[in-house]
């Protein structure tokens, strides 16, 4: 196994379990990598939660979502948004699907979310919205079959995030740790606009204050800054599992 | 004492602390469960706050809510809840009696709590209204009497959740870990439809959208991941009371 | 120092930092208890934030708030709230004053807590308001005047909690116990309540009910098991200072 | 190095891991001190998530926001928030720039914070609004020209906090530890005039009360009872770095 995948697949774990400390992912939610020698295929967990993923869990998956492995142990049912999203855009390597609280009041009750302070700008000027209903009717609202992984791919368009309908959201980004940076700013910006909304308006920036501020938090250098903090606050909470040092491998 | 009985104490124990942890519960509420041989019993614990509960907590009584041993441990006011709708619902294997801090701003505003995204499908369609005061006048609000319990029972029907007004809620499941996934994800949907409706709008699932997604995250393969997560957390907390073997064991 | 009067100083600053704990008391507030033997004297901390209060901190007061023992340490600049409530009412055996985040609101928008669910019976029918600016004109705000501190006291009357405009809350009690519970009760009744009016209503439970159910948490056997429950809490915290055994004992 | 600097980078550090653990700062947001013997200079960490500030990240600065000692570290990009800030306000000993939760929806609404209890009267009688893009037009909404530096501090005036449009807020202070509290100070009302608003009304306080209320939590009796409070809160979260003793020292 290169080296580049043996730290791919440590970051990919520890974006899982920093999404889940800082409130993004529950029980819930999953994270993917593309693969980073083969676009083809992507990187994502067994069926676990993600604050308990460890590197032993990742798996790699076709584009179709098919585990390049044969393997028994339980996946994530709707994994083809990850593979479904990685097909309609070249530009995505990383996806995290998630109901994060501070989104779901927005996907229940309709209203987008936009970019109401300078961080959020990484959001993107606008997040679409897709309700599963349109086009499928009554369902269980997971995104199992691949013809609903594409259905929402098309939503999302060239957006950074779409918001599903009475369900969660789903967020992409040109890297992981960008992903991970743009999924937290994503539950601020949330947060802080349904509170100004109570205080009577949430304005969005101007569109050339989205486009000059979008990308300043997801350069090298604040990422490293982001990502230490998340990371020093995941340690500090006592949720890590012992280093794998301490425990028998398991055959991935 | 069968080893399927001891399993399940100790099941019920760490519910209790799940239930705790995850802000269900507080130092009041209780959860119980229908005893694995003998239909007529109910395991629920001696009266403490559930964050606390060991398996030695752990007493059984009959479906009129009497301890089957002779005891002189404080026992639950309240645990005819549990013993009345025991005997109401034959499908019933486990209940939870509840104050949630996300689950009282409806009972005390007598707002329905309805499901408004996929995994508060899990609470079903509807979630009745019980008021003590209707058919009992003014009273300390308890349900202590077996009348009591009755009419509650009555109200809770074939539903799987009852709210009480100004008290709280009793959930149902068809076995103590549903129960548990059940009563967090009714939490968590209450808060969001709070928040939507403060957005504007908080339209409950469709009937064909509750009865596919209702089942769905109370399946074992999902049920097996949110209590590994659940847990997990619990454990993190450091709330948990040194393992049995380290402790004298207390005659039950 | 008869064993009754070191084990409520032990007492007494464990309720410190459980109040502290339950975010009733942040770095300021304080909680007094009458003395066991002399109803003339009250034990209170030296000025220290109530999560760090140890039994080495309490002093001893006359009604007249001075320290019975000449002293050095320096002192809350508030305490004849205690002193000038123990004068006015003998039945009051224990008094904090607090500046709670869920009780705020209401003390800011001068709307008054009310109880809205059975537990929240513990405040009893009503919270009558003082406003320290309707006798004494501008102020800093502190009850720091003999004649302050009566006012107040008048203003709470009978009652279990007075509210302090644009100030805070304190509550009294029949006992040091009895207080916490209904420090920490009236925070979660504000909570509610101001959540059930955002979803458009919170009406009072009816006066024969707040009789009825007033007492009923404030009973010994209920009492045990809320004490145990935050006590494990704030242990779980890790706020705890090591066990007084470990350190150099400091002259009082 | 004189001992009395040693001792306020101590303190710098400690602060801002204060300010982060209390909630005023999160990944981003910086705290600096003017020089204790050179006024022409100021402290401030180099580019780093608050939390994790130790002694040796902090910087010595001149008030045109240049490094006194070259240095290859990554720099915060918006210190000349703080150089321009010295230059033009002489009393001021402190800075504080913070996207805090409680503040953002206020800045974002554009509806001004002003002190509603006592405590919050350490803000000052008004928090003017700065807005970018009066000035400068469609940016990146980032602090980083001298000019942009100079027009906030012009806003900031003889007030101890300037509200930034769609930012955040940044605070001064006579001095470090008067800084922290009147950050966190103003957190606490910016949340309580929140929900007193969302109760019906959020009055101020009275002129008169706001000059003689403002400067009591400043005072060093006070701020030691404060301080002391924060730092056990800090050192109880499990996020302190080891102590210095333990690690290899880095040249500064």
């Amino acid at each position: 196994m290169p080296d580049g995948l043996t730290d791919l697949i440590a970051e990919l774990a520890r974006a899982n379990r920093i999404l889940a400390h800082e409130g993004v992912l529950d029980a819930f939610g999953h994270v993917s990598v593309r693969h980073p020698t083969d676009p083809g295929r992507y990187l994502l967990a067994r069926s676990r939660a993600p604050l308990l993923i460890e590197p032993d869990d990742i798996l790699e998956y076709t584009l179709d979502s098919e585990p390049v492995k044969p393997t028994k142990v339980a996946l994530y049912a709707e994994r083809v948004i990850h593979g479904c999203i990685y097909q309609a855009r070249d530009d995505v390597m990383a996806v995290c699907h998630h109901h994060a609280a501070a989104v779901l009041p927005f996907c229940i009750a309709g209203r987008p979310i936009v970019p109401v302070f300078h961080i959020g700008a990484a959001i993107g000027e606008a997040t679409p919205f897709w309700d599963q209903h349109d086009e499928f009717g009554d369902t269980n609202l997971l995104v199992v079959k691949p013809e609903e992984g594409r259905s929402l791919a098309r939503a999302l368009g060239r957006h950074a995030v779409v918001l599903m309908k009475r369900h969660g959201a789903t967020v992409v980004g040109g890297g992981l740790k960008e992903l991970v940076s743009r999924s937290i700013f994503l539950c601020q910006n949330a947060e802080y606009q349904m509170r100004a909304l109570m205080l009577g308006a949430a304005p969005p920036l101007r569109r050339g204050e989205i486009k000059l501020a979008g990308n300043v938090n997801l350069m090298p250098i604040v990422v490293a800054r982001t990502w230490e903090y998340w990371s020093t606050r995941l340690n500090a909470s006592g949720a890590m599992p012992p280093p794998a040092s301490d425990k028998p491998k398991r055959k991935r």
